[in-house]
């Protein structure tokens, strides 16, 4: 199997992360254009016409998009150190706070970068060989919106130690994401969110995301 | 156990369209406010801070929400007639097509309702306790995303009988959930789409979906 990323962008790296976590051996290829490093190459582009990042090529050929569903199908082959559930309630808890990471922080976050970032002019949103343009005000909704996410999550990791619980597992992944991103965007977690501080500390800390 | 949906909505449907097609006898209930019914009852958002719908409700108190996450529980559940696939690759291409229904399909046609509509004047995107303000440059690029969607999936259905192939799934409750929420708000499939046409034809008609 071979995994496609792109650069330093948060889907692919969900992927990344919950490899190395996992420890699953798995050659990572980049999916950008070596002469054009700000898109998909054309290559790529002709291999998974979805046009979105992280994507698995199986060794049959038939490919996989989608990080959520990469990342299950991994830990379907891979069950040793769970990161998406061990049982049926917790897998929905899981799910169900990754959707809202994903959802109200990670699509927050890439609507204030795709809408104002000089780079993506006509590329106000990922998955398309069309025009979009950019929209200021999706730009600025993005920011209010991200403010209230991280409200959200400093409510939840003041009563648990991770996003979906007592245990680290893909939604950590995907808020992490989310934030990092945030935070190379100049948008750091607010002071006032001392518990996503305190848990931004300890999971940036994993050698699975610090190595 | 308890499902809450909201009147005619296409997240909750898709929950709905999931339990009927497997025959789970769970019961329904409806989250919006007797009062005013174009908005979630005080009680619901009391019981579910994250505002959104469906929820589901277990016997123990606790509670899931996110359509994706309620279905794939009540699938872990009750396994039979499995409509999220059968072998870890199955269910990952079901997924990837679920996500690409939900991101470019219903999102789609959900910023065109929430940005036109007058009864969401000030309430531009679900689940929030905010005012969020409409955006028209937002519904004019969920109406040209719309067209794409349509086109993509024509592509798909040209080659498969079904969305993610050669069964029915939960993909295929995520695009008809999406359509006929488009169709409402007369924005029909277009008429070039003659894969689309004849899928959302035979899909309608199934005893689940049209009893």
């Amino acid at each position: 199997m071979k995994l496609y990323g792109w650069m330093t962008a948060p889907n692919p790296r969900r992927a990344k992360i919950f490899v190395a976590e996992k420890g699953i051996g798995l050659e990572i290829f980049e999916a950008s254009d070596p002469g054009n490093p700000g898109e998909l190459s054309a290559e790529y582009c002709e291999k998974y016409p979805h046009r979105r990042v992280p994507l698995l090529e199986l060794d049959d050929g038939d490919w996989i998009g989608e990080a959520a569903a990469i990342c299950r199908y991994l830990e379907a082959l891979y069950p040793d150190k769970p990161l998406m559930g061990r049982a049926p309630k917790e897998t929905a808890i899981i799910e169900m706070w990754d959707r809202l990471a994903e959802w109200e922080g990670l699509m927050a976050v890439s609507e204030v970068f795709r809408n104002t970032h000089k780079l993506f002019a006509g590329r106000g949103l990922a998955g398309y060989d069309r025009d979009i343009p950019q929209i200021p005000e999706l730009a600025e909704r993005g920011n209010f919106r991200l403010g209230l996410f991280f409200d959200k999550i400093d409510k939840q990791l003041g009563r648990h130690e991770f996003l979906a619980g007592d245990r680290f597992s893909f939604a950590d992944i995907t808020a992490l994401c989310a934030i990092d991103f945030s935070i190379s965007r100049r948008l750091p977690i607010p002071e006032n969110c001392a518990h996503v501080i305190d848990w931004h500390g300890r999971v940036s800390a994993r050698p699975a995301i610090s190595g």
